[in-house]
């Protein structure tokens, strides 16, 4: 204890100088201190600059499994309402697994379908009419106030967001569409969309991944606005590919396909190194969004989210290779239906008149409208019963993924009826007196098809991806009861019989119809984690493959079909390996009009370039007679340039007043250099190449250093265009 | 039958006109006949026009499988010689999975390690030194003659190839390494290395990504001279890219992991096109590659090739996920320290002057000296005890993947000699009455480490990736035996303990140092698709991440670092992110002494531009005055240009008589025009994104069109390391 000196007056100047004392008095060795010191302050400098981009994916992708989770268990409850029997059971591996994942939540006992809505729906007794009716203004009301409320806040915020964000991650601006004040929107209208269940059956990817964007780019603004630095535009499109990555992983929980889902889905060419950051922020998504799981003590540990228990000593035996390739094939057509008809409706019902009308001026009533016809057909006493129509989402996946053949289960099934919170029970669902497991997953596809195409055309936020996903395995689950009651012994005549395994389809089914409506191959990995189950990868990947042969050729995948429909800029790919292809040079597509400004130009020149066009930059040319291309000027600094310039004939008495406002374009503008020059023989491949590695939004050509024309992606198109269907 | 016409002459004519007559006579509805004729037509066209490049990968794959699987019997022959038990084992599912795989092969039982060489060692009886002669001797000739036969064909052959293929894929032309001259050489002196088996402990998968791209190569030439079409680069590229796919899908037999790892370790940017051509054609490869083991009877059905039987009801407890992260952490630095021993060891090695005469004259020599000392180290009555050096490579694995906690086994093994034939047993070579098998382990990695790195500078054809995987195996082997001893009734104090599963700790292991090394993330993928198990990828992600975190961090990974050691040109990531890194410009680091011809120059001003600089193309300027950028010509146009124009001082006789060969440049050369070109003020970021997405060389500055100087990969590497070691 030192004792007070009296000199020192109390505060800052006490303290400071026993500081100063005690470092006198107290610290041997300064320079082995200093030194160490000094070590510890580049440990830490060199930490916090290797950690700043893993901080910041950390937590995104810490904060998207929250909100995953939390979605979900807001989901269960509501559709819950009172708690059931929530007891973990180990071991059965199923049971308990229950809101977590990206469909509706809910592995509540089928039979005592869960509350809330199912509850509702139970509890009115046997009257038909006031069932339906239970049945039915659940979901209208929430698609309802889901449509209302988003688009009330802005008009962004329907959909799944991945086109628009496909749109961005090609270079184009959609400054609104990133903007924070979506996030709320979206996630409580998706609350709202998933709690309707099954009835509309759409699910969260797409909007996941839109959220979490959104949050990368919030998270990106406050980290430029404390740390002062440049943030370039690299560095947010690395941020934006990783936050796709955390929204598929986050609802999934599989690290590995998120990221590679996310990279086929979004963008054309990807550095290797944003690959790292993807999976980095995945895996923190995907580890903290199995993680609550377990600490909301539905698993015991981290365990895949659609576990399955298909046996894998034997998974399939090789001739079956054909039948999944036939699988393959079969969904590939599927889904070039399904494309053609998703556009026909999307593009039919905005051109209706009353459709259009009513999505126009009162998009929650069209909401309410098309649910409850959705809901008409899903009630369990009407068709509702031939399609399964009381299982949630979730439910039917564990359902089709069943590792037994239901061909065989309902020819031995007992009367006795389904023993509640039994998922081994769930293909019961599938079993009508009136029709066989064929009859009512034939009429589930049949359904499904129609009542899907029509979902999509809701203005709500919701993903398209899960009931694809679904509608899959349903077709995958058909083929393979269908070939194992073909081959009931398995396809060898040896002793040791190995028989078919439905599931498997099932599995396949899944992975090629979403392969092929996306045009992606990952989810056949994706389909892997999701159950856990690897022994079928080979056949799963053949399928995917096929599948996506038969719909890339013949359709644009899901979300270009909506770009184009939404009439979004899009670059379509180079689909002809011709010579011919290889001859077009950029002369002789590029516009060769392009507006520019001289270097000596004044007043007058500026303001007939700047009412000339709307472009945001102008290229600056050496003079008019000699265009050699000097550098661009933005528009802004155009207007500038007018405000602090008077009309030279305006005030005509001040005209030779005022010689020093006469400045020239070259003199008081800032010209940015040109970075990229095409030349006007430049192949339409090659400038192909560039718009799309280099986000490019418009290049110019010059001849010799002259100005030519400029390229920009509507050129680019029609050229791409024209060759496809040459006049 | 129709009679003959006499008026006819015989041939050709006759059968035109029957031809004609059968059309008219025989032939109902034309129309509809050609209609259909037409719609077939276009079916074949259509088929023909987009299977071309279908066909193609397909044969790359299955060709590749073949290779493969005939390797991996040869070398389970030369190995085995006489047949022991070969009839299969259903169900045991490892017994027969024998010489699949891309080690050295033979699942003979251990204990009667397999002939040839092993029968060899067994035969001789007991006297020591017969025994280490027998030992030695068979690994010593494989791998002399391997050096021996490959060289003499071709230098290129020696080595995995990844590192020159990388340097390929940015670019650069190494047309040798591609010729297929080197694709026997490198098969024969493959197998020999790989019949040395553990001895040398060397693998395949760098080598046969090597010859799946040899074989494209060659394939892709066949194509063009068949088909006579235009070849462009991008294609090669695509098809490069695809073909590495097929080298580490068709050795593995993990189609998936194939992709991705080809993918991360060879390029920096890719097309997500390529994607779907690298998946087909690495499907095709594994796809035959496990049925032919399937139809060589090794196998029931397809399976893994790895397959371990890890439980996968309770993987691993949550708070296990530390010791991953620490087992990551572990696996991180050592690779580092294996990445700088290598490198150093690679330089020492050339630059010793002993060792350096003897690999500049002496390769084969120089082989069999160093398969000596591995030889002599592990012979089994001597230290080779202690490191379970009787175990082939996939005995290794499959050792170390072993389900049970060896330290519990130890304790309650019984003094009952090993059974012979039963994988179950494998585990007891690493057992060792003087040592725990923490001993071994332990002892294992410590000599292994300075082994695989002398491995490394053996100049005959080997792959360095399966080594890498089995260390890091018994990396995670060991931490995972470790904490299972610290923890023996596992890490939570409830009624139902689960216990630690070490085998898990392999895989992370594995898949961490694996990853580590080759600065890869994708190993974690290719663990669970070699093992087909799934249940642990959470924890092995996470411990790849941290692993690869370290060693990004310090070392460039173990291709780049061959690359630097070879002087392959290569050029380095920018890592520096700050401010002043997006402040240079092009400007400050071309290279402004570009030598240019101009339009106008004849014969005296090409010699000299000629004789300046031994470039490929030179800039042609449009006056040396007004040195506007015009395009480039090749320096076989400009050496044309000089044989055709003589000299104008050399007969003076003929000075006047010739003046129509007093040409310029302009005139009778063929002038390429620029795609592409910077300004001075373009960044070194934007320059260096430019190079690496466009494989380009060298790109020429203009500043208003006018040449102002030239980039190359040398100046922008000289740039990069100025940034990062400032003056």
């Amino acid at each position: 204890m030192e004792p007070p000196s009296p000199e020192v007056p109390p505060g800052g100047l006490r303290d400071e100088q026993r500081v100063l004392v005690s470092a006198h008095s107290w610290r041997p060795c300064p320079k082995a201190r200093r030194r160490l010191r000094g070590c510890l302050e580049l440990v830490k400098q060199q930490l916090f600059r290797v950690g700043e981009d893993w901080y910041f994916l950390f937590v995104l992708g810490v904060l998207m499994a929250l909100i995953s989770f939390m979605m979900d268990l807001i989901v269960f409850r509501l559709y819950e309402g009172n708690e059931g029997a929530r007891a973990p059971k180990p071991g059965s591996g199923m049971g308990r697994e229950v809101c977590v994942g990206g469909v509706s939540g809910g592995s509540t006992p089928p039979g005592t379908f869960s509350p809330a809505h199912r509850w509702l729906y139970q509890e009115v007794g046997d009257y038909l009419v006031l069932k339906y009716l239970s049945w039915t203004i659940y979901p209208v009301a929430m698609a309802a106030f889901s449509t209302g409320f988003s688009q009330s806040i802005t008009p962004h915020s329907g959909g799944s967001g991945i086109p628009e964000l496909k749109t961005i991650l090609t270079g184009v601006v959609l400054e609104e569409y990133l903007a924070i004040k979506n996030f709320g929107a979206k996630v409580v209208g998706l609350t709202c969309t998933l709690a309707c269940g099954s009835t509309i059956f759409l699910g969260k990817v797409g909007p996941f991944v839109h959220l979490s964007a959104m949050a990368a780019a919030y998270l990106g603004k406050m980290r430029t606005s404390v740390t002062r630095e440049y943030e370039d535009k690299f560095k947010q499109n690395e941020m934006l590919v990783a936050a796709q990555a955390v929204g598929v992983a986050t609802v999934f929980g599989a690290p590995i396909s998120g990221v590679l889902f996310s990279i086929e889905v979004m963008s054309s060419h990807f550095a290797v190194r944003d690959y790292w950051r993807g999976f980095f922020a995945a895996t923190c998504g995907a580890f903290m969004f199995r993680l609550l799981a377990v600490f909301n003590s539905e698993q015991e540990t981290i365990a895949a989210l659609f576990k399955s228990d298909l046996k894998i000593d034997f998974p399939f035996d090789l001739p079956e290779t054909f039948f999944f390739m036939v699988l393959g094939a079969i969904c590939g057509a599927i889904a070039c239906a399904y494309l053609f008809c998703q556009r026909w409706l999307l593009a039919a019902v905005r051109e209706n008149r009353l459709t259009g009308r009513l999505l126009a001026t009162d998009k929650p009533l069209y909401s309410a409208l098309v649910v409850l016809l959705l809901a008409s057909i899903t009630f369990p006493p009407g068709l509702g019963q031939l399609m399964a129509s009381r299982l949630s989402m979730k439910e039917h996946l564990i359902s089709l993924f069943d590792n037994r053949t239901w061909g065989v289960l309902a020819q031995n099934a007992s009367a006795a009826p389904a023993v509640p919170g039994d998922p081994q029970r769930l293909w019961q669902e599938w079993c009508h007196p009136s029709a066989t497991i064929f009859g009512t997953l034939a009429f589930f596809l049949l359904l499904k098809f129609w009542m899907l195409t029509l979902a999509t055309t809701l203005p709500l936020p919701a993903g398209y991806f899960m009931p694809i996903f679904i509608y899959g395995a349903a077709i995958g689950r058909l083929t393979g009861e269908v070939v194992a009651s073909l081959f009931p012994h398995g396809l060898r005549v040896e002793a040791t019989t190995h028989p078919i395994v439905p599931g498997g389809y099932a599995l396949a089914g899944a992975a090629a119809f979403s392969g092929a409506v996306t045009h992606s191959i990952s989810t056949a990995l994706l389909v892997c984690e999701a159950t856990g189950h690897l022994a079928h990868v080979l056949p799963v990947v053949l399928a995917v493959l096929v599948a996506n042969a038969i719909a890339q050729k013949c359709q644009p995948s899901f979300y270009d079909g909506t770009i184009i429909v939404k009439k979004l800029p899009y670059l379509p790919r180079i689909r002809s390996r011709h010579m011919a292809s290889y001859r077009v040079v950029v002369e002789e597509f590029m516009d060769r009009r392009v507006v520019a400004v001289a270097k000596g130009d004044g007043f007058e020149e500026v303001l007939a370039a700047l009412s000339a066009t709307t472009n945001g930059e102008y290229p600056v040319v050496e003079s008019a007679g000699s265009p050699t291309l000097v550098g661009t000027v933005s528009r802004g600094q155009l207007v500038t340039f007018l405000q602090s310039h008077e009309h030279p004939r305006a005030p005509p008495g001040l005209l030779q007043e005022k010689p020093a406002s006469m400045g020239t374009v070259g003199d008081d503008c800032a010209i940015e250099p040109v970075m990229l020059q095409l030349s006007p023989w430049t192949s339409l491949h090659q400038a192909h190449h560039l718009f799309e590695l280099l986000k490019l939004q418009r290049i110019f050509v010059t001849r010799y250093g002259q100005l030519a024309g400029a390229v920009t992606r509507a050129e680019l198109r029609r050229a791409i265009e024209e060759l496809a269907n040459p006049k």
